[in-house]
């Protein structure tokens, strides 16, 4: 994983009788940069948490319930600001590796969203940035 | 943590604008015995999967979503077999952690339940021993 570049890995989903089984993340992925801390984050429909930057943590962004849009703050090539979405859910079962210095926002697209951060170190809020929803030029639909 | 005894922690929800933020499992925590793989286990109501040991792996299970009766056979104290149940879920939030070397089942008891694994070690056929349902004393209503 390059440093800034997020990473969108597709994930199975085993049909098991009496309820599937779905992959989240192995030592041996890409994205695994280390475990500190395993979260929830429940997202309702509609609303939007953002934006947040980390500065030490990769996060491993898993949905297995609804479907979240998650948008992220990256450079092109040319240095200039640009802003990346992906829908990540239970139809489009992926999971997303963010490292450290991105900011980020996230928006509940169904009625009941959750969101799993497998994130490799434990949460410090000495290590979040954090901005106002509108502190950014982003149109959260 | 002692060989063979489960241990059932207490876990955080926070209050949170836009949906909660629900504790899951850190390395300084209880019950930690390293990671080797995070996935999920969908039961459906009134399902059973039942009965797995697993040789290696500690397992640190959460139940995000429904309510999950665990089923774990241990031994008293003068080595004869008996049956602890824990039920986890959205109004008990709590996380089991399971040493090696337990037999264990699980049941779904609402309508979705949802089963997080935080595995010491990566899945691996060669550790995990099974039974059938109807291979151990025990009667799931």
């Amino acid at each position: 994983m390059k440093s800034k570049d997020i990473l969108v890995s597709p994930l199975r989903r085993i049909d098991t009788e009496g309820g599937d089984v779905m992959h989240g993340l192995k030592t041996t992925d890409n994205g695994y940069q280390g475990f500190g801390e395993a979260y929830f984050s429940w997202v309702s429909h509609g609303s939007v948490k953002a934006w947040k930057c980390h500065s030490e943590m990769t996060m491993n962004l898993i949905v297995p319930v609804g479907r979240v849009k998650f948008v992220f703050q990256l450079e092109d090539i040319n240095g200039v600001n640009e802003f990346r979405s992906e829908i990540i859910g239970v139809d489009r079962y992926m999971r997303i590796s963010v490292p450290p210095g991105i900011w980020f926002g996230f928006k509940g697209m169904d009625s009941q969203n959750l969101i799993l951060n497998l994130a490799s170190i434990a949460h410090d809020p000495n290590e979040v940035k954090r901005l106002g929803l509108n502190d950014m030029d982003y149109i959260w639909r």
